[in-house]
């Protein structure tokens, strides 16, 4: 068909061009050309993945005339396809049209193998998919009698003379239903190939008869102390399907990592015991989010997790009893690729798993996953990007070096241990401004978008009612008392004659500040005690001095932005946090926020297998500070206890706001808002 | 310590020599010359691997004289070695004794990393022990918390930096003990490392802390369709330290392959059953072994199995389906490297799994292992090699080129559907010989040495008796009835009168021969039915005509040698199979016995890794012949069940033995000797 008369062909988004003679089906143009256009059939007009939209008219930018007769006529192929599944008008099968005259084809971005997925962030790196495991169709020898050979061998063998895919393993599981899949497929196959990684060799995941119409599956993972989030991705768009989370039920093991490493000292099977819960919960969490999505869980093939060290271990059936003694050493800390079977997730039977790898004994792959998400490595500007949760992970750096370091901040910003604490759900108090001359506060509170002194409110509200303070409420609340001057630098809060306000009541030994009294409908008094503000001066301390030690590891004063990371870093107010000494002092719009920082990066890990060796180079040369020996985090947290630390500069922040010079030290024996014992108390039982 | 005065010194039996200064120890040398000198403890005097033995005195062959202080005086380690372990007199530790002078030092076998392991036979090819796991001790870095890195990583770099072992994996299986152990060796572990395989890399298969003292063990496994056999080798050694066997229980589901097809076909979940209990029987005869043995089971880190390709299928959960019909494809030919625990094993956590490859949908890994332990592709001279079972495997060829085929002959030669048959086992007759004059037999049974007619033989036979025939002994009998002028040229057996013995004697249509009638004393009455007769020559009939049809396309009238192989094979005698016409005209003394060749090559295979490569290579050069579909086999058969076939030429047989010229065959009604019929219909049923 083809003769040698040639054609100008050239293909957008990418550019590249060349010349092909009559006849030439566009996909292989753009296969000889290396056009990223997609084909699952091989060119057979089934898959519908190599759509195209050729132009026309003259295109003085690349000094071509596009004629209408300039791919060939519309055909049969096309139109039953169309008339199936139906074609967006102007579109063409890359497969079906050929080159019958010079031609600019653009490929869409659905037909691009390493298409992009949409980030919301403006800011944030790109994610180029390129995942782990890709659907294959293929066409295999029938066996022949005087040529014995395996179905399975000729199946390697199609899908290397056709796909250029060699080395290919088979589990037991594809050769025990292999035979009737190609005689029911009439020996044409849909493969699905993990493409293997390091250690491993391409391997058949699974095998449809026929055309394989579906899509193939993949999670990826945010393993937390608290919570577990899980995204569902669908692994040919790259596109999330559901999200969903549920409580870490290790949690009533013990709160924060430590207890949990005591536990498992501490009970004969203890580690055992969280690893069957965690593992337990995760299986009904998936089965929920295959649900929610509508999709056969036994589609998932790859599975991507981010965690801390002591949840890492637990997680993949180590004992972290070594985690919680100097020098702190993790049983491994290169990534895991393993099959989630092994972890006793019920998926697809040959379903992969990868971990990120650990940075240290106190460094996660939750930290990895943030630095692949934010990427500081390959930041211009010196940038200090703050993982909150129950442990804090926090990275500091440019392209030209990364720091990182984690610092134990408790639970206290995820709401518990606060007097008033609950976790961020619908009746939490998570907005908060105090009244400087009255002193009251108006709050909003999840699920209603009105500030409580606004018309509607209480309906607004309705049953659910005001039921408590969530982490990103607290913070406020505290740094809105200690702006309106209810609460000193040291951490007091005032008596009714030092604030001036009624709301501050004798509460034990210290005074409480009154939030809301909903007594009179049968709701809670939410009330400030000064044991809360202890327990967010620890917390923030943690995080102030694991920042500050990074930046005094780097040689600096001042970082030139700051991410603020995690599920409960997205609602932090960065004034609120800067007020209330949680990050160093930095220009207001410089600080940003990530989200869930570490599930996006456990996301690009499962869309883009190229990410996966990427953050295992970027691990190896990011300089891990061990908190715990460092004897200046001790002196800084000890500074940083204060609200804000007045030794500390802070003058960005003074240029904002005023901070009241109040003392409410009468010098009795009240606690000293510097003393911090609770946290020192909590870091030596490691 | 090393000066630059230099010493040769010269290593026996490799010949290697090479100059060293003085001080370096004979391991250090033996390494950089290459000479194959074992250590487990990478020279530190712990496990005594590389004992050596020094020769003095004047050496004219080597040119050297080796003075009395050749080498450093015997040390402290050794010293203690000695009187903790003992040592053989003359010898020394490699890595203790220095070179002080020149000297020639002989490597005696056990010291050697690829000794060879003793076969029996004098024909037999060498087998060079090189494991797929091998012990290495290793000293392990601490952890440092400044310098962070999991203790796995930790280990793997000592394995890399001490024994240069690269892109190690490892299970979570190893890593939830890993820690553990680290500390409780202090730092010092032994590592069993399994060398990876084409598709896999290396692995950490288990880690005990310290030196280890202790062995690793292999299993070779003859998976065959009526009994199951193993060999429990010492990884280090070679040694079979315990041989065992069990009946294959899908015999419940079909005596012979094509039965348990159909039974698979016929009854859903019928092939998964048969699975399960085949499994179940290796599960029990592995426990049963390692107690014999006196090891712990879990110490059993590498297994290999042959077996046909209905057994393998069915072993590794595929439905035979398709090897019931042509063109009797296998869902897959290559060799398979798995876990044990995938084919639910019960050994090591980690153990592996290796299965030969199969030649074609009828020429399993069975006659892979044949192959491997006769190589005939690497003979000089033209060889058959006849496994024999209830399917006979058989391969033809020398250096130029090999031929293979199966035939499927049936459980006769294995006793069963003999009306007197029974397995070798005590109290089966397994010789005989029957006067030509007299008519009457003698015989040996299994557990005495003595013939029936001679003295005490009554009571050497005890309270076990007479119990039937097995599989030699009516290969014999028969033989022996042909050669008295019992039977005739196509089968039958004569009349009273026309054998001139009442043995003979009317049985429903045909005549039956009187054995031996232990009636008197409350034993059986053991005779031979003309149906007998028929189901021996089907038998005989499908090898011969299997071995011609593979001389048919080699081109040969004639072989150089036969090799009877299998567990029976090894029990026939070479004279009387020949008479039967079970194998072509050969030398009688060229015809040999190989035992169980299959069993032999798992062995091999099990051993040295490199073995597997090898019979990787030699399977796809083999050119398989499939029986079903050759309308010469069909011919060959109905031509080869007369005893022997006189229409083939017999010229070295009937140098040694007469066959009588009778026809027993009067024109009645009774079954034809050429008939053949059942033996069709089995082949049919395909």
């Amino acid at each position: 068909m083809a003769s040698e008369v040639t054609h100008l062909v050239i293909f957008t988004p990418s550019g590249k061009r060349g010349r092909f003679p009559t006849g030439t089906p566009v996909l292989t143009a753009a296969r000889q050309l290396g056009v990223d256009l997609d084909s699952v059939c091989g060119g057979r007009g089934i898959c519908s993945r190599c759509q195209i939209t050729p132009s026309f008219g003259e295109f003085s930018k690349h000094g071509v005339v596009v004629k209408p007769d300039a791919l060939s006529e519309w055909n049969a192929v096309e139109e039953r396809y169309k008339s199936k599944r139906g074609l967006i008008e102007g579109r063409r099968l890359g497969c079906q049209a050929t080159v019958q005259g010079d031609v600019v084809i653009d490929v869409p971005p659905e037909s691009q193998v390493h298409r992009q997925v949409v980030r919301k962030r403006a800011e944030a790196r790109e994610i180029v998919l390129n995942t782990s495991t890709k659907l294959y169709y293929v066409e295999v020898e029938e066996p022949d009698m005087h040529e014995p050979s395996g179905d399975l061998e000729r199946l390697c063998k199609a899908l290397d003379e056709q796909w250029n895919i060699k080395g290919l393993h088979a589990d037991l599981n594809v050769l025990s239903y292999l035979q009737k899949t190609l005689r029911k497929g009439e020996w044409k196959v849909t493969c699905a190939i993990h493409s293997g990684s390091g250690l491993r060799p391409p391997s058949i995941m699974n095998v449809w008869p026929g055309y394989y119409e579906g899509s193939i599956y993949g999670l990826a993972v945010d393993l937390g102390s608290t919570t577990i989030a899980a995204h569902l991705c669908d692994l040919q768009s790259g596109e999330v399907i559901a999200s969903s989370g549920v409580m870490n039920p290790q949690i009533r093991f013990g709160e924060d990592l430590m207890s949990r490493v005591s536990y498992s000292m501490m009970n004969p099977g203890g580690a055992a015991e969280m690893t069957r819960v965690v593992r337990e919960a995760m299986n009904a969490l998936f089965t929920q989010i295959a649900t929610e999505a509508g999709i056969d869980k036994h589609l998932i093939v790859d599975t991507v997790f981010v965690c801390n060290p002591v949840m890492h271990h637990l997680f993949i059936g180590v004992d972290p009893y070594e985690l919680g003694q100097a020098p702190f050493a993790l049983a491994t800390s290169n990534s895991l690729s393993l099959e989630a079977s092994a972890l006793e997730l019920d998926l697809h039977p040959l379903a992969r798993t990868y971990i990120l790898p650990c940075i240290a004994g106190h460094v996660g792959a939750d930290a990895a996953a943030v630095a692949l998400s934010e990427a500081p490595n390959l930041s211009e500007d010196l940038v200090l990007v703050v993982d909150v949760g129950t442990n804090a992970e926090i990275l500091l750096g440019n392209k030209e070096k990364v720091l990182a370091c984690s610092s134990p901040t408790g639970p206290a910003f995820e709401g518990a241990q606060i007097s008033s604490g609950q976790r961020a759900a619908p009746g939490a108090i998570e907005r908060v401004e105090v009244d400087p001359v009255t002193k009251d506060p108006r709050f909003k509170v999840i699920g209603s978008d009105l500030w409580s002194d606004e018309e509607g409110f209480s309906e607004a509200i309705g049953k659910t009612g005001i039921t408590g303070i969530c982490g990103s409420g607290i913070i406020e609340l505290v740094a809105e008392m200690r702006l309106a001057g209810i609460v000193d630098g040291p951490g007091l809060i005032g008596s009714p004659d030092q604030t001036g306000t009624d709301r501050c009541f004798l509460d034990g030994r210290t005074y409480s500040y009154l939030v809301w009294d909903g007594t009179a409908t049968g709701g809670p008094k939410i009330t400030v005690t000064n044991r809360d503000i202890r327990e967010i001066q620890m917390a923030k301390a943690a995080l102030y001095s694991g920042a500050r030690l990074l930046m005094d590891k780097f040689g600096v004063e001042t970082v030139d932005r700051i991410v603020l990371a995690g599920a409960f870093g997205a609602h932090i107010s960065p004034k609120h946090a800067m007020v209330l000494g949680m990050i160093p002092d930095c220009k207001l719009e410089k600080v940003t926020s990530a989200g869930n920082a570490a599930g996006t990066g456990a996301r690009i890990a499962l869309l883009n297998t190229d990410a996966r060796r990427e953050i295992e180079r970027v691990v190896k040369d990011i300089h891990k500070i061990e908190t715990a020996i460092e004897p200046r985090f001790q002196e800084h947290f000890i500074n940083a206890s204060n609200i804000p630390n007045s030794v500390e500069p802070f003058p960005i922040l003074e240029s904002i706001v005023t901070l009241p010079d109040v003392n409410f030290n009468t010098g009795g024996d009240r606690e000293s808002g510097a003393e911090g014992g609770g946290r020192r108390r909590r870091r030596s039982a490691r």
